[in-house]
């Protein structure tokens, strides 16, 4: 292994990523428990929604034309000929000159009727109606089709299902929805310096924090993370717990290896068993990253700093789970912020800073690499372009929100 | 019952809400599986971290005055005395004036060390390296307790937890994480014109997107939905679910009954079997909402639009969630935006518009009430108080993001 690493820019390693993506798997899931999955497939409405002419409002089902000129002064009289019920069509009941029928908010149109009078605006009298508001043509009436229509695509595949997604995926009779299967992602923690977090850290120790965040990031992010605990820094541990995970994930993720020796390890393990196809990213923090294959499998080398791994996750990995989950945009969730400072850069690497978000404004977190406590004070990352030697107080970014 | 309702305001039926809110539940779960959950109890760092003088970076240990105008044309010459291993602390290695030591990202700073050179910095000649830097008192290194100080407050409860939260928690010794228990959320979807979603609607029948739309609302607010399907708007139906249902959940919806009559049942069942504390809610669209409570349970007649019934799950249902799940601040989501256009509204209601976002301009969705597909093609909604009697154009608000 050569003692400097041979980056490579962002750009391209995400193209690399890119390239070595497994395809979306799709499965069959009840649409009552689909939301945050993303569609693997386009929807189209099965029936016209709605699938008659029907009541927005609880009133009385009129000919437009007989309420002309009708006021609280001069109500408009009005026969009623029955009450219309939920949830069929009654043949029975129609509206011609002069008649009116209940209709409850839902109901049917009948037959002859073109318009509904809030029941606000009306007054019973028996069989007859006082109408004291003139309805127009089509007024509180949703009509046939007018929602949605038979046949015509309703979402389409990369979509990330929200709860309103859900209830039309159910009108349109998407009892089962199709989804990208959650892609199974393996995390191997590795250190010599690693203890679990059950234990006290003795002198030299640090609790393994990362395969946590990492976890979470994954399971936030609509993935199965997958533990394989910690190994130590042995050549046939790594090669014995990659043979086992590699079979059971998606994609494995080695967290942990700071040191030069245990990155260089990792980059070894992966060069016997597979291929590395990249040791070392022009990023800033997550400069020793290292992406490889083995048995058409992605596997990623992350930094062993919390904040460094969790740049690269969101800056390297991400790209690949988007397209194991076949999403139309990623759903990292972004917002525009005013830069409080200037922040200086170095050129020819792509920072991300930690920010803190105030009424759309970013202060970045300056302080130590390696420490936690800046992630957990912070609302997100914002990045300078590679070829950029900072960020100008005053302009306008993208926040990567979490 | 009477014909129109006794609406009463957003406020007021909010704090009915707060005031029936069972009290959250703690229960332990594994730190790697806590994202998205609820801190139910403050965590404290068990340890100092780190726990010792840490390298941030792979290079030597040095005295930093041994460095003193150090440069590439005249490098300062170290006698290196060894090098540190990963995780453990070793007495054996020391640094004394003219002599340096081998430490690795994570190692332990070396007992008269108190500086690091980069190895890029740096150069072997076999005993010897060659500093080409100077380096600085405390340079590259982390110091104890610098991140974290052991005892101290890390978290409050109420927190919702994030990815790199769940890493810091792992640090703290934190294997088990306190959160708020999910809330139990039963939704019955009544009506005599619904039919489930793997059914053809035959005329005047609409397929249940509600019961859909709720379920994911509420999983994706961190509750666990339970669905009872649909029942006929009859009386015994209703009593006979309701009893089967409270048992099993903290909360009870009622989704359906667009119709006076229905939501008149939905009212007079609760009646009977507890009490209705709000029939009706100066909120647009929502105004038929009930609250009430049976057997210390809150029970909700939401309206049937679907529309209606999101904005009164967001407006008066989440109130209850935040509160069930011990939440410091909503997480609801918001942004702010600038208004497109004139918004009217009608004063004495508060009034929920669907609006779509670009680029911090929210521009309103108009359209009939019932319609779903406003709803999937809006970003968030906009709250205009019962106040005003509409936004300006060019105003500033919180949009209530999906």
């Amino acid at each position: 292994m050569s003692r400097f690493l041979n980056v490579i820019p962002v750009a391209e390693a995400v193209a690399t990523v890119i390239r070595i993506s497994p395809e979306p798997v799709k499965e069959m899931i009840p649409v009552e428990s689909s939301v945050g999955r993303i569609l693997a497939a386009a929807v189209t409405a099965d029936t016209d929604i709605p699938g008659f002419d029907r009541s927005v409002v609880d009133g009385y089902a009129v000919r437009a034309a007989d309420t002309a000129g009708a006021g609280d002064a001069i109500p408009a009289l009005l026969h009623c000929t029955g009450r219309i019920a939920m949830g069929r069509q009654d043949a029975k009941i129609s509206v011609g000159p002069g008649t009116c029928a209940y209709i409850p908010t839902g109901g049917v149109l009948p037959a002859g009727a073109d318009a509904i009078v809030m029941v606000e605006y009306t007054e019973d009298a028996s069989d007859t109606v006082l109408v004291k508001k003139a309805a127009s043509h089509g007024e509180n009436v949703l009509l046939r089709d007018e929602d949605f229509k038979k046949g015509k695509t309703v979402f389409f595949a990369g979509r990330q299902i929200t709860p309103q997604d859900a209830g039309v995926l159910a009108a349109c009779g998407c009892a089962s929805v199709p989804v990208a299967k959650k892609p199974i992602v393996g995390i191997i923690s590795t250190g010599n310096e690693l203890v679990p977090v059950t234990m006290i850290p003795g002198p030299g120790q640090v609790r393994d924090a990362n395969a946590s965040m990492i976890a979470a990031y994954l399971t936030e992010y609509g993935c199965v993370p997958r533990l394989y605990g910690i190994i130590l820094d042995e050549r046939e541990a790594f090669e014995a717990i990659l043979t086992r995970a590699l079979p059971e994930c998606d994609v494995v993720l080695l967290s942990g290896g700071s040191s030069k020796d245990e990155r260089d390890m990792t980059a070894a393990v992966i060069a016997a068993m597979g291929e590395v196809l990249v040791h070392g990213i022009a990023i800033a923090p997550g400069k020793p990253t290292i992406i490889g294959r083995i048995a058409e499998k992605p596997v990623f080398g992350l930094p062993g700093h919390p904040a460094s791994a969790f740049v690269v996750l969101i800056a390297i990995v991400r790209p690949l789970l988007d397209r194991m989950l076949g999403l139309s945009r990623s759903i990292q969730r972004t917002q525009r912020a005013t830069i409080a400072v200037n922040i200086p850069s170095q050129r020819g690497r792509e920072e991300y800073v930690r920010v803190r978000l105030e009424n759309g404004v970013a202060t970045p977190l300056f302080g130590k690499s390696g420490l936690l406590n800046t992630l957990i004070r912070s609302d997100g990352l914002t990045r300078i372009p590679a070829g950029a030697e900072g960020l100008e107080q005053g302009s306008v970014v993208e926040v990567i929100l979490w």
